[in-house]
């Protein structure tokens, strides 16, 4: 498979790290987000939306949208399986990823931070500040919901790794970069240091990928 | 079932439209977002999130999340199925409904409206023009996507409605909410107008929900 990311895009970071659990060899084209290349013909021509990832298999046209590459991947590579079998646990494991995916992830992308920039006259702290307040509140809901539920485990849902796990380690790392504290969180942080003892996680690390700053993960 | 919503709750549009045409009989609980029944205990114990819809079943815990909610539905209400069977299909379908779910909804909620009011000081006009924003760009990924590509048919993908249908009316709904000029995406028109004529969908309609304003939709 071919893989178009970036080391500091967190959607990215889940499809890559779905890929190594899975065991799926892949080659991966780095579009580089700081040098606006998602938005030069050699990337639109793959995703017209010009964002990361996109994930291309084989002849088939491009996958788009790393919920639905990791949903893809999961169906097309059932080993290790990255959903339960119950549709009520599912719902639960995709809910959990959705609260990163859909309510905290899409504010702080680097499309929204310049439109805030243009638009309201918005500085670079305030607007770091603005990310750090969105990536918190989803921190918030993630340990509400992981503190209480007596399923969580190991991992975000049991003690099977899931797509829950894989947004959550992406969460993580998206509050470091943005120096979130995420001290109040002990569950967050015990599952994030139980996902990164996965090499196939800790290789498809942000940090771990070429073009990332040297500095501990 | 179960459902706690509000009429215009587009999220909450998105789940009775699939309970209605799956033919799951339910009864819905209004949460008024407008008066911030969302952060009342009578909510926050049944989400703590805060956010809307949540679907109790039989005597399960909530489910929250709608992509999840949707999902859950057609697990565990195959007829008629709301996605393909082929992998690559449902990873069309999956990735449709989340530009819609993902990449716009979450920017133009009400949380959303009232930081940009309370941190910038944006007043409501100019908020507006934040959510015409992202509407019309998710409206532009999807017209680019549905246009050129021909597995496109009377719905999204091919003839047969799917959770990106259900989306997709769903982000009409806002962009006609919020005045978004909708003329030039004319593949967006016509799978809404497909969608809009099936009972099930147009029942489940904002517009037709108590409450809403009496007005065209």
């Amino acid at each position: 498979m071919k893989l178009y990311g970036f080391w500091r895009s967190l959607a990215a970071f889940r499809v890559r790290a779905a890929l190594n659990i899975k065991g799926v060899p892949f080659e991966e084209t780095t579009v580089d987000l700081t040098k606006g290349e998602q938005f030069a013909d050699s990337y639109t021509s793959v995703n017209p939306q010009s964002v990361l990832p996109a994930l291309i298999d084989g002849d088939g046209p491009p996958l788009f949208q790393s919920m639905a590459i990791l949903e893809y991947i999961d169906e097309t590579h059932p080993q290790p399986p990255l959903l339960p079998k119950a549709p009520r646990d599912r719902a639960r494991v995709r809910a959990l990823a959705l609260i990163i995916v859909a309510d905290a992830h899409p504010l702080v992308i680097p499309r929204i931070r310049n439109y805030l920039g243009k638009a309201y006259d918005v500085d670079e702290r305030t607007r770091e500040d603005w990310c750090r307040h969105w990536i918190a509140q989803a921190c918030n809901a993630l340990e509400a919901n992981l503190a209480s539920d007596p399923r969580t485990g190991k991992f975000c849902h049991g003690d099977m790794l899931t797509l829950a796990d894989i947004c959550l380690v992406g969460h993580m790392a998206g509050a470091k970069l943005f120096e979130v504290d995420v001290k109040p969180y002990p569950t967050f942080n015990r599952i994030n240091d139980s996902c990164m003892k996965i090499e196939g996680i800790a290789h498809a690390h942000p940090l771990n990928q070429p073009g990332a700053p040297k500095r501990a993960a």
